[in-house]
């Protein structure tokens, strides 16, 4: 089996490659070639065996998506993007790699199946941005998309393309709505989401974070290893059982930082809670108050999507993803 | 005020034509000047007054949105669409058109307001097409939107840009999707959807129609008239109170072919009625089965929107309109 990520380079990208190589297989057929592509070379797949090809590609330049395709890869994770506050802030980027990367890709494949049959399995990462303010209490599986942001809107529209594509049998796609990534491993970043993973990834390193909301602050989070998880499943699953409707908003957990908060105590003690110096940030505090607080997913659930249940299993996942089992300080 | 009609040569393009004509002004400006815009040259509009510019031209040619935006219209009307059939027959026509021709106009404007600032009105129609059975009993303003064509995914992505277009300040834009126009003035065309019309519209000139399907059949109708009333209104409201979510389902009027046909018999007698014959057609039969049924339409009413509240008005529009108030036969 040939697998083909794009974004290979990025958070996601990484630990889905490891835990492909992992696994040794997909679905329960060994996987045999890995072609890797992102902006920037992504890493050598460290312990594979089977054939890499690695690359540097923009994926928003004509092209490149038909050359991706070249060896025909068995399954695509499409999870290349740029993100929410670079796509607000130049305008025409976030529409070339997130929309016009996005059509190249889906456009290719179908052109590759019109050479020679091709129904390759699709798995696109989309995102609860593609929902805007106001919201219902916990937002359903039928609530509309209304994005407030253009990395939203591109979102959504990748969403319709693949669905339309793949309704035209070009190929068998599903996209998946992440939660907020929390813990994201690495370093405190400026993304106004970042402090959701902060106050718990520098305390249980034993460094300060700065939270810049109130404790009542909702919101919704998956793991790292929850998310990789959903790709995988994706991936593997019978899409029959999905029908024409190919987004899904993924399962999460619904905390407030409070709660989050209180799991960090419970696992690593008040000393680590200590580590959290309180610097409200009107703008963050008002960016935040658009953010959807609640999901009620009862379809990705019933197709076999699982998260975590509570915020100590989401800080426990991270202790042994990426403390090696060990809570420093 | 200078207006600018593309899809001009269609069947709403020249009604709207004619309504602006008639009416002397949009929103109690005076109308200066028309630019009318189609595939095919639009006809001259008759009993203007002031400049006119008539072109034959596809909007999905790159240069040529930049071109009818010259003059700056004040007003964009975009109608131009390529139709459900055509575009699920021939998928990148469909693409071309009813996307990057929509696509490539929203960024002309944006190009245009780069060089010297420039805002314009945009009404954008769209169509219920944008959403896909199943249902429920009545499709509310929150409801998803999951077509089940590539016109109703093209329409959705038109929607979702000029949203953002919007929100970025590029245009002042409004999408409104029309119900099923009823009664379609002309002969009796191919589309699934023609005998809704075709079942009055005979007879009340004394030809014979096809009904293909039950009378329990339920759809979603507006008059032609009562569509030319929304592009009149959402050219002149006050967008302000519609907020960010810029694409609104029209008020309508939900009825079974029996209430067409229980209408009919009450404006045009029994003889009318005798006129409609029986021919179940197992395809037509199919593919409306898959259409909305019902709309609950708060949010357009609110702001003002209003289409016919019964099939006898439906019926005495068209014949004021279109049959000079006689019923023929």
């Amino acid at each position: 089996m040939h697998i083909l990520i794009i974004g290979a380079a990025g958070m996601i990208g990484r630990k889905l490659t490891s835990r492909l190589i992992a696994d040794g297989g997909l679905g329960g057929k060994p996987v045999t070639a890995l072609t890797l592509v992102d902006v920037v070379e992504p890493p050598f797949p460290a312990g594979f065996q089977g054939t890499v090809n690695r690359s540097a590609e923009d994926l928003s330049t004509p092209g490149i998506a038909a050359q991706c395709l070249a060896d025909r890869p068995d399954v695509i994770f499409h999870l290349a993007a740029i993100v929410s506050g670079e796509a607000e802030a130049d305008f025409d980027k976030g529409y070339r790699i997130n929309l016009d990367g996005t059509r190249y890709l889906f456009e290719a494949i179908r052109q590759a199946g019109l050479v020679q049959p091709y129904t390759p399995r699709v798995v696109f990462t989309s995102s609860i941005a593609v929902f805007g303010a106001p919201f219902p209490e916990a937002i359903g599986d039928e609530f509309f998309t209304t994005p407030l942001t253009s990395y939203g809107t591109q979102k959504a529209i990748g969403e319709l393309l693949l669905s339309d594509y793949s309704r035209k049998g070009f190929f068998d796609g599903i996209a998946i709505r992440l939660p907020t990534i929390c813990i994201r491993p690495g370093t405190p970043n400026k993304a106004a989401s970042g402090f959701f993973s902060n106050i718990l990834r520098e305390p249980l390193s034993g460094k300060e974070a700065v939270l810049p909301v109130s404790e009542d602050v909702r919101h919704w989070h998956a793991s790292p290893r929850a998310a990789i998880g959903f790709l995988i499943h994706a991936a593997t699953m019978d899409l029959a059982t999905v029908g024409p409707r190919r987004a899904l908003s993924m399962p999460g957990l619904s905390a407030t930082v409070g709660e989050q908060i209180a799991a960090l105590r419970k696992v690593a003690g008040e000393k680590a809670v200590a580590l959290i110096r309180r610097e409200p940030d009107p703008t963050i505090i008002k960016i935040v108050s658009g953010w959807a607080r609640n999901f009620d997913t009862p379809r990705a659930k019933a197709l076999g999507f699982v998260a975590e249940s509570s915020f100590e299993e989401i800080i426990r996942a991270h202790i042994e993803d990426e403390l090696g089992g060990k809570i420093g300080g």
